[in-house]
């Protein structure tokens, strides 16, 4: 009985052979049709739990789990490190995700997560800002220019046309680099620094903030001169105590969360009532006409991150594998030929190859 | 950045090399002394949560997350699934462990803990037992013959001398096959059938109930002719509404759970008060002038598993591992070199090993 492991070097391959357009569109296909079929009569999905802590510095290791009735269970353990790519090199979010069979228990494959968190979180802000932002939105303003900022940037080019995008980060070398990592997109990238920060939100038609800014120190720009329609996609918010829009514009806005009940603990509805929501995004998919208002008024996608997104993009990831020969197989439990038997597997009078 | 993955096959070397009396003999020392130096403000294990459903047997998937501050996590994900031996061929318990760097969020490793559960949970019934048993004991019962019953006498073998061993099942095959499983022990095993229970329960000086009892069906032997000093390792309750001790044993005993605060969920406490617990697993060892008294009366060791002990195991398998250069190191997470951008890793012009 095998564990499959997809590991970093696979879905590399999966990237050069797929191509990065063609593995976001489908991740967006992929997840608005899950979106638009979902009914939560067929999962059980609870908010993420986890551990904080100060290693001296700030970090979170949590896990998400989801179960699709009758089927399977993922869970993703996700690590959220601010200080990674400054003091070690590493991206703030490193995580992996596993998948078991509800028959038995058995961990049927493991993948890195890293990348497709970034690919999902990308997705969902892309088929948010579909739905809700104005129809002539034609300008990006990013808030934080870190990796997320990358796939969030890749998302949107993937579901409307841009003509501009202004980017700011606190640290201006981050800001500066931003243009580097998104070449392939082929836009007109614009880096600001703090002064230029104003002219940033009132130029765009949709923001996206993805900051490690720290808890209870946002809001991360200003309610000042803001565009009517303007879209936010609020990627950073993950944590209790940590926001980044401003709370007048929430309580203008329709405010769209993925995932309700995480989003009134860790994200930006949890400065908002709950008769302040508009819906969540699967609402806002299932019922389009009834939610077309919101295009013609501000809008905020509050992006907790959901883990329904993380198991869809695992089964994207394991098709992928799949049709092009990739992963590893590994026997990893140790299961014996008898099963009430746990030294047996490893007698000497064990032999291998007749175990089922 | 690797991930150190220890799959069954290097679990059936270590075994084979270094031998399961050692093994257990060094879990059993391990655990002591975590036991012993244990400090409540050192670590944060919240009890386990997990997805409970029918699909179409019953079938319970857990995740037991354990945090040692400023050092590591470990999760273990562990299947229960009583239909697994005769409808798969498969142990009733599946279960794999992870555990992370709490500095970064790197899997540092993952391994089988299918095999280490079997360990770890015989191992905390041979410390209980030896803190509570009368010195006297020689005979031991065991209620359910399943892969947890072979490790639990395993373990209670290597703490106290075993005159002779009664064990019984439901399935009157499992009873059977018991004594073949157990030959490596060298003991005289009795199996008996359901007439013979109440014998079983009346002669022995240690019970170990390990059944996978359905919820609500339990006690699983009766509260007649018990010896008055009598301890009982409750090994098999991991639901809310499964229980295994007759209820007027419990009430009468020096009760001992491994981890209360789970106890009182799923363990025999569930049918207690606080105030009839004796003292936790951990109280008794670090104070065992203190509950000495306990040797003298009935007692009830409430193992409901707790996430300490796999990090434990786990530690114990790796350190074996390393000693006998074993194990896979994976490159499974895509960490880019530069660390903000997510695609980086994958782009053609990436040179893999520059990579740090």
């Amino acid at each position: 009985m095998k564990t499959f492991i997809i590991p970093a070097q696979d879905i590399r391959i999966i990237v050069q052979k797929v191509g990065l357009d063609h593995l976001m569109d489908a991740m967006i296909s992929r997840l608005t049709t899950t979106f638009r079929q979902f009914d939560a009569a067929c999962y059980s999905i609870p908010a993420r739990s986890g551990f904080t802590y100060h290693n001296p510095y700030l970090g979170l290791l949590e896990w998400m789990p989801v179960m699709q009735h009758k089927a399977a269970v993922a869970i993703k353990v996700v690590g959220y490190h601010p200080s990674n790519p400054t003091r070690n090199g590493l991206p703030t979010i490193l995580s992996t995700v596993s998948s078991y069979d509800t028959h038995t228990g058995h961990l049927v494959g493991l993948a890195d997560a890293t990348f497709l968190t970034a690919l999902r979180t990308g997705a969902a802000s892309a088929i948010a800002t579909r739905a809700l932002m104005h129809p002539d939105s034609r300008v990006v303003g990013l808030i934080g220019a870190g990796a997320q900022a990358v796939s969030q940037l890749h998302a949107l080019s993937r579901v409307f046309e841009i003509d501009h995008v202004m980017v700011y980060d606190v640290d201006p070398m981050v800001t500066r680099s931003f243009s580097a990592r998104v070449e392939f997109l082929n836009l007109e990238v614009t880096p600001v620094d703090g002064s230029g920060l104003s002219r940033l939100a009132s130029d765009a038609d949709v923001i996206c903030t993805a900051t490690s800014v720290e808890i209870g120190a946002g809001e991360v720009f200003h309610d000042r001169d803001l565009k009517p329609h303007l879209h936010v996609n609020a990627v950073g918010a993950d944590f209790p105590g940590k926001f980044e829009v401003p709370l007048t514009l929430l309580q203008r806005s329709f405010v769209c969360p993925d995932f309700p009940e995480q989003a009134f603990k860790e994200g930006e509805c949890q400065r908002l009532l709950p008769e302040q929501i508009g819906g969540s995004l699967v609402d806002v998919i299932q019922q389009p006409e009834k939610y077309a208002y919101a295009q013609q008024m501000s809008s905020v996608f509050d992006s907790t991150g959901w883990a329904l997104e993380d198991q869809i993009a695992m089964d994207l990831l394991l098709d992928y594998a799949g049709e092009l020969g990739l992963g590893m197989a590994i026997e990893l439990e140790s299961v014996s030929r008898d099963p009430r038997d746990p030294y047996h597997f490893a007698s000497p009078t064990y032999h291998h190859n007749s175990q089922s």
